[in-house]
């Protein structure tokens, strides 16, 4: 340890008091404890080159206990990050300014309360709910050993990069934390390495009250390599357990470090020192204790960003020139491969990738959505060598199993299969596609709708970071049928719908699958969620019907009143599609004529211009019904004030579907029927 | 072992196999493994009256693998166990009738795909999405505890029942019972057995794909005994275990016990012996495998019932009628804790339970929801000694600790606390709650609105099962201000509203929020989601507007147009309510007669009559603008086609909270520019 250390560390310290207390609002607590870990595992260990902290060969640094901001913060800028635009071009500015650290969790600043991926560079994925970073830490690891199966050659170690987590006693009591540790262990990730910032204490008091289990003990369980340092402030200790993590090949490593919150403040290892700021007494305080000047804020003593230029800047510059004069060479010696990482770095496609997806013919028996959607997967997948994917242990059932020759299982010793199995993870799955998209790579993962909701906090997350996941779901509505209502989704359409930024799909048949497919791996910086059937729906006979294509609008109209003047517009999504032409059908011989409107993806809908919206849903026609096996929350946006939505309005039962379908009245005859009441009281209205 | 014991166990086997055969539908390769197990259980040591299933020291018994139903439908039948009406009362027929298991899967038969609370009695929570049922369990546990720490006296044992949680490996999976395992290790619940059926199976083939991990060391880390039956069919080695556990007076045990899925049948030890019928053919040779008749189906020889009778039957009603014996003699001796168990078992309240609840005089500084709600709480908990809740560590931030004398933490060695320490466990919170709310205590869990993502599963279990209890949710949006998007809820509130059976309220002052409590404690049958805000809100001066007890009708008109002809209606929640409240002062400054609506709770809203609903939304006043800090999808049901929603879009931002305000546009300056246009729209049509 050299004055130098020392003086780093209680550098960062400083910054994360004074943004803290300017702002009067955050976290001091953790920053102050763990600060010296940090301190050593950037300067020391992290391979990462503030110059280009989006190198693809770069460690990552995943602060899972987000209210340390202010800690990612300070390094990021006494390490001199730079900026990085969305189109990945490296940018001149500095990524976190002093001005930024000044602004802490004001409007606008670079370094707001939590790090958020895209807004910050250097955050390597948006974290603050607890148990999601270590998490999505997993899938970043696991994207690091597909990554060097795939493009690893011999003379050209492209991939090696390790993936750092820092956690705390929350991540660690998170139940996301303990799937994802548990996959990690299975898979022997020894490129994973989780500091457990243990400073027992949370937002109640100490961990005592409510967390005594033996962290170390469950996660040898697991499989893990497990190292202790006892004093987080030891600087040569945490070097140590980053040699011992370095030195185990087998296993992921947990480094279970001894804390204490708010180090060196008046309310050191108090809940107190957790979530407000110290005080300007207390701050002063805190500074004299650490032999800072007390009276000086956001003081940067000089030498100290020379100090991290000479150690982790140095280091990563080097180690990011080597790396991209191997890949030179590597563009000579594996044109074709250099060319994918060009592309997965780009988040672009490889030339003709939607070329060959399979073409549904007309079938009113019809296939499952979950089957044709497993059909255009594996034709995609097969032109897209880095769309990868798995199920929380059920893929034969959800079907996006790849089978075709070579696509192998993801597994300790054969890590370039791009099948994955996940477990009875849901959270896990989602978050470990998180952590894959983030590396870049195009992940998917399957599992029932229902589930959906065990994921949910990750889900978002992928929305919120704006990250290409593919979330596939199955099942998705009382469909299910016997395994009844804890099996049938109900709500969670509705909750899916509600996020910002993600998009659904529910496609109503084997034509609407391949162009959910066609537009959702397409995206670059959206989430999809795919809700596709358990059962068989019906392949629609486009030659008398609009092309399934309308689906990129999200809405469109499927097929129409003779002469485009419907009396009643019936809107449906799935399985119901058919239903209402059915309805049509039974309403034409009444001589009423209907539109059938098929709206997929309501959220491509809403950002179509009004004329678009105003041509599918003509203001006029206010004889409206909607129908959806799902909570009819949200319909009414589309039915208006005239209209009829038949959908759930309770939980489902087991039974057979037809059974269900009587039960719940989703038949022709109630669709045409609600159908009929609505243009007899407009006719009503008109006489 | 005896004859009967293998009869015993190959009829449960025959029956599972018969009702899945005859469904064409369901699961029988998990009862065809554990049956043995279970059958020791249920007949050896379960503490369960077949005759009083809802005996208030009955062991439980929860199905985990809820999967597995066909066993559970069997013991219910094959112990006779009878019917329990909504009220409570017990009726002379059988749960679960022979017909029943005939009509295993069919629409209206009480052997439903999955186990029903409510629907088959019996059943003590609903199970199938995993790792659900063994949280609950923690609850029912900890609920145990409770009630012999508060209702035992010397010389009463009134509380001493044990809780049975059988469970796969998709169960020990599952994160949520991770995070339930470490707590019932924490409070060291003796009274509690988990059975782990570890057949080695799962859906995508054999455990070792991707669940390596040492279970049995997991939960030594946890603080757990354990030990191990090598072999299901060893009924011996089961009753050992159970011996051991009721040993152990320290630590929760987990049984874990070998077993092969599928047992006896074709398809033994293979995925496909999870969730698809065996065939005829199958059925017959598993049957002739176990010495059963291969072609009887059905089949329950001679002596069975009459077995089950003499075991589990016999004991049942022998410590049900002890119980009861002492029971009066408690009514004698403790006349007041006696009547609080009547209430409880009715979910009755004590008399005056809402007499002394807290008056917030009007304060245009006002007090956060959360505080208020704090205070009612408190007042509330005075009255009704069996509420009873915690906070997923957050109880200093949710306000929801219980503050006055004796209230005490809930700790191993002060089980009469009614503070839970749960956490940073919000799933397990959930999980924990609905397990002391189906042991009718009424239980409250607290944590962040944007946590509920985490609890998803099981909050919708509550709803499922129509148990009241009551979800806290504080930091109700982007009023959370500087923690930024990732703490800031936005679809959490439509998640929630769309989730049938759940009354979400969100309160707009200290005066809805005592109402809303009334309320919610009120019910027997309902959960309900409060959601609170972390900032201040004014106390409205009910003088001048209708009074708050309004929220009983779910909306109602707080401030109207002089005439009671409004020109526009402005409609709220929460904290825009008294925004709303500012633009109608301005408008009326420009002549426009503005109502305001608060809408707190839009389930009960819904329920009103018509006629109510369309005198507070006149249906002929289509300008309405509402305003909610959240996800603006539902909205339209309410402010119409012409209306304007003024919502969130997008996720939050961090800053402080005046600066989100004008950054998404909560200003009564926009509320009432909205509501101008309207009218402006309106007039120019009416010209």
């Amino acid at each position: 340890m050299t004055d130098l250390d020392t003086l780093s560390v209680n550098t960062i310290r400083g910054l994360c008091m004074d943004a803290i207390q300017q702002a009067e609002s955050g976290h001091p607590g953790t920053p102050m404890g763990i600060a010296p870990v940090a301190y050593t595992l950037w300067q020391r260990f992290l391979r990462f080159d503030p110059r280009d902290p989006i190198w693809p060969n770069r460690d990552r640094f995943v602060l899972s206990e987000g209210h340390a901001s202010a800690l990612l913060w300070s390094l990021l800028h006494l390490t001199g990050v730079r900026a990085v635009d969305p189109d990945y071009e490296i940018l001149g500015r500095a990524s976190v300014t002093l001005d930024d650290l000044k602004s802490f969790r004001q409007l606008d600043s670079r370094c707001p309360g939590h790090p958020e991926y895209r807004w910050t560079s250097g955050v390597e994925t948006t974290t603050g709910p607890l148990g999601q970073g270590v998490a999505t830490s997993v899938g970043m690891a696991m994207a690091g050993r597909w990554l060097a199966a795939r493009y690893n050659k011999e003379d050209f170690e492209l991939f090696d990069y390790d993936v750092y987590a820092l956690a705390g006693d929350g991540c660690m009591m998170e139940g996301v934390s303990s799937e994802a540790a548990s996959l990690a262990g299975h898979h022997g990730l020894s490129n994973l390495c989780w500091i457990y910032d243990s400073n027992r204490v949370t937002i109640e008091g100490h961990t005592g009250i409510t967390f005594t289990e033996d962290v170390a003990a469950r996660f040898l369980a697991y499989g893990w390599n497990v190292t202790t340092v006892s004093d987080a402030n030891d600087l040569d200790a945490a070097a140590r357990a980053f040699h011992a993590f370095h030195a185990e090949t087998e296993r992921p490593t947990l480094i279970l470090v001894h804390s204490h919150i708010g180090y060196g403040s008046p309310v050191e290892d108090s809940p107190k020192a957790h979530g407000a700021p110290f005080g300007a007494a207390g701050v002063r305080e805190t500074k004299r204790f650490l032999g800072m000047p007390p009276d000086e804020t956001f003081h940067i003593p000089d030498g100290v960003r020379d100090w991290f230029d000479r150690g982790i800047g140095a280091r990563g510059a080097e180690l990011r020139g080597a790396w991209e004069k191997q890949l030179d060479a590597y563009r000579a010696a594996w044109p074709g491969l250099a060319d994918e990482l060009d592309r997965i770095q780009r988040r672009e496609l490889p030339d003709g990738w939607d070329g060959d997806l399979p073409d549904f013919p007309a079938d009113p028996k019809g296939i499952a959505s979950r089957d044709s959607s497993g059909q255009v997967l594996n034709a995609l997948a097969q032109k897209v060598p880095w769309l990868l994917g798995g199920s929380a242990d059920l893929s034969p059932s959800t079907k996006t199993r790849l089978t075709f020759g070579g696509a192998g299982d993801f597994q300790p010793d054969e890590p370039s299969g791009r099948n994955l199995h996940l477990g009875i993870r849901e959270h896990a799955a989602a978050a470990v596609a998180n952590g894959m998209a983030l590396t870049k790579l195009r992940p998917y993962w399957s599992g029932f709708l229902i589930f959906s909701d065990y994921a949910k906090a990750a889900i978002r997350l992928s929305a919120l970071m704006e990250i290409p996941v593919i979330h596939v779901f199955t099942h998705d509505s009382i469909g299910v049928g016997e395994d009844g209502p804890t099996h049938q989704p109900v709500e969670q359409l509705a909750g899916l719908r509600a996020m910002p930024g993600l998009l659904v799909f529910r496609p109503c048949d084997a034509g609407e699958v391949t162009e959910t497919w066609r537009t959702v791996t397409a995206l670059r910086r959206e989430p999809a969620a795919l809700v596709l059937s358990r059962q068989a729906l019906p392949t629609l006979d486009r030659s008398r019907l609009a092309p399934a294509s309308g689906l990129a609008q999200g809405a469109y109209v499927l097929a129409d009143a003779p002469d485009g003047q419907p009396d009643v517009i019936l809107l449906a999504t799935g399985s119901e599609v058919s239903l209402a032409l059915s309805a049509r059908e039974e309403l034409a011989g009444d001589g009423i004529a209907a539109r059938v409107v098929s709206m997929p993806c309501w959220e491509l809908f809403d950002r179509q211009p009004k004329e678009y919206r105003d041509r599918v849903l003509p203001p006029a026609v206010t004889a409206r019904v909607g129908v959806e096996q799902a909570s009819a929350f949200g319909w009414d946006r589309y039915v208006g004030d005239r209209g009829i939505v038949i959908g759930m309005h309770t939980y489902g039962a087991s039974a057979p579907l037809k059974h269900l379908l009587t039960k719940f009245g989703f038949t022709p005859e109630r669709v045409a029927q609600a159908a009929r009441e609505l243009v007899a009281e407009r006719q009503g209205v008109a006489v």
